[in-house]
């Protein structure tokens, strides 16, 4: 597997365009005749390009994707589906898509409806200017930010076992964190996989359930959270462990870069759990942690606090023993097991505490649980809490 | 039911006392000859006092407890277990109870030795001071603190059905917040009733679920909560639903001061939710908005965002649908709806915005959620999120 340029035109026959004015920016993307899968928002008040992406994916097929920033068309009732609708329309009419064939997503402020005349106009733009090359994909990415500081998007080529190459690119914005009134975690992934709807699907969930599942910013989950992945076959590869495997990584990159811009984030955290009894318990482990506000004010202030890390981890409801867990910190020079086996190492004036005050400067950061009780394992993704995450979902205003 | 002054001393036969050096404290509570129950952390990881205490309560007697600030006793291995044994064994001998009548209670820094020369002269000072008075229940309330920054008490005396009068009297220290390396909620009860210790579990358990563990400030559960309560029988009277109710009222009063000293709090919220399908939905429904970062950075930058409130119900896991739900603001003085049965009354230029806008710049908050869907309600308990509180909780270190 290697990393390549490109994103989501990464892939042969995907075209993106991105279009942007003060707030709102329009993305669309086209990988034509696709079969596709998506996963969704699990919130109960979901917005109205949910209802209509969940409608459109239904027998399985895409070939295009319309997504707005700006506005999350969420609560806004009977007028939000027309004008979900009516941008799915839109792009299908003009592509020669049925509309059914085109997947809608927003993200945005909640409760105001969609100022069609801008998003409209933001369509017809992109629409002019899809293209197949990096610098669409690119654009795309940054068509869809809200509070995102930099805009995401990473691509992968693959050797399958029998030889045959395939190629998978995504893009993603704001994560988790909901940003700044219901932002919203959307990734769009594009593959040349020849795949059935049905094993796409089974990939999309395997993948998503240990990367995009495990990034946490700050526990609140959005009305419109969607990952789409469209193959357009064009590879004429079946899918083997090898996709797998690679799609995992391309939406583990993705879920890193949504980790590391968290709102206010100043430093990036991976928490890994190991030797859990069930896969279930290492991930949930691994979420208490990374979602814990002690944790992440003490990541904030460079403070190897163990204590709270090992709180979480028993109030996770896992199956654990203080008397056997290990807790380790490492950053990309370093590594120092602060508790051995129950054991407290890391105590002033050892060099283990020098060693972990050193790490917990850095800006990446590892917290490695050992639980010591079977062969289980997961990895979250999440960030430290800052003033500025206070003030930026401070100022806010509706 | 009336307020009356004391605490826990408002009890006939409760002896109180305190003494504090530096960061350290240690409390004494004598109520000889109780029947006792006892709510404790759920948190898997669980301080030496806590198993002690557990042991203690198994028989449902209890004649004193010794609780100390300023080191939690947690996290402390063989060690740990003979020294809060050792703080119950002194207290048991000077006042003559089996140490198995003697409860322990520790709160504070974890995962370190118990100094045990400070404590064992604090535990002296305090034994020499015990007696029935205001300022001894203040005392003792002042010894439990920890970052809290004022001591809580409070004390009534209701009648019950057949006209004997009761009284009830508390204490309490900081909350779930977990301040500032695992604080604790640590509160103690006490009453003049006669009930067996059967009776005092069910009725404080019922009373615990709909206060104390209602309370949320950033959602770390601690090792070291507990709650106790301890009833010498001098009343002669029995256990009635009065006596339930007029626990429940020591208990809430008790969990609002625990929120409103929420660490860095500026402003104290109640989230109501009624109209519920079940107790266990309205209680989660609550639960979820007092703990979403979101809603607590909303209310401390005073922004009425119903949109936060209305996600955190979706996510909450309950039954709930987005066209039926109501939500209201209120302070002391003022009442507003600013979503009415799915639809948004509070949007820009209209008076309901400007009137949730004042009451959101309020110190005492009231959320008010109806589903529309039952007949249960709850009620929770938090603050806000403010920079002092990600300050208190970085600068501390191990």
């Amino acid at each position: 597997m290697k990393t390549i340029e490109g994103g989501i035109c990464a892939v042969e026959g995907v075209l993106a365009s991105g279009s942007c004015e003060n707030e709102y920016g329009v993305a669309v993307i086209v990988c034509e005749d696709s079969n596709a899968s998506a996963v969704f928002t699990s919130n109960k008040v979901v917005a109205a390009p949910v209802i209509i992406t969940k409608e459109a994916i239904e027998n399985g097929k895409l070939s295009a994707i319309v997504a707005n920033s700006g506005n999350a068309n969420c609560f806004t009732g009977e007028k939000g589906m027309d004008n979900g609708r009516s941008m799915a329309s839109k792009v299908g009419k003009k592509l020669d898509f049925k509309v059914n064939d085109v997947a809608v997503s927003s993200t945005g402020v909640i409760g105001r409806e969609l100022p069609m005349n801008i998003i409209n106009c933001l369509i017809d733009n992109a629409l002019e200017g899809l293209e197949n090359s990096p610098k669409a994909s690119t654009n795309a990415a940054e068509a869809i930010m809200t509070t995102d500081t930099f805009s995401k998007e990473f691509s992968v080529e693959t050797k399958l076992k029998n030889g045959e190459k395939v190629r998978i690119g995504g893009i993603t914005k704001g994560s988790g964190m909901i940003a700044p009134n219901m932002g919203t975690m959307l990734a769009f992934i594009t593959t040349d996989i020849d795949a059935t709807s049905q094993e796409l699907e089974k990939a999309l969930k395997k993948a998503v359930d240990a990367t995009f599942n495990m990034v946490v910013v700050d526990g609140d989950e959005s009305t419109n959270d969607t990952v789409v992945i469209m193959a357009n076959g064009r590879s004429k590869a079946n899918i083997d462990e090898n996709f797998q495997e690679a799609l995992e990584y391309v939406c583990s990159q993705l879920t890193r870069m949504l980790a590391k811009d968290g709102e206010g984030a100043t430093k990036f955290m991976e928490v890994e759990v190991n030797e859990a009894s069930t896969t279930k318990d290492a991930r949930n482990a691994a979420k208490a942690v990374v979602s814990s506000s002690l944790v992440k004010t003490a990541l904030f202030g460079a403070d190897p606090n163990w204590g709270r890390i090992v709180a979480a981890v028993g109030y996770s409801g896992v199956e654990m023993d203080e008397r056997i867990i290990s807790v380790s910190l490492a950053s990309n020079q370093n590594n120092v097991k602060i508790v051995d086996q129950g054991v407290v190492n890391a105590f002033e004036g050892t060099k283990e505490l020098e060693d972990a005050e050193n790490i917990m400067k850095e800006k990446d950061i590892r917290i490695i649980i050992d639980l010591g009780l079977g062969n289980s394992t997961a990895t979250a993704f999440g960030c430290d809490l800052s003033y500025d995450y206070v003030r930026i979902n401070a100022e806010y205003t509706t």
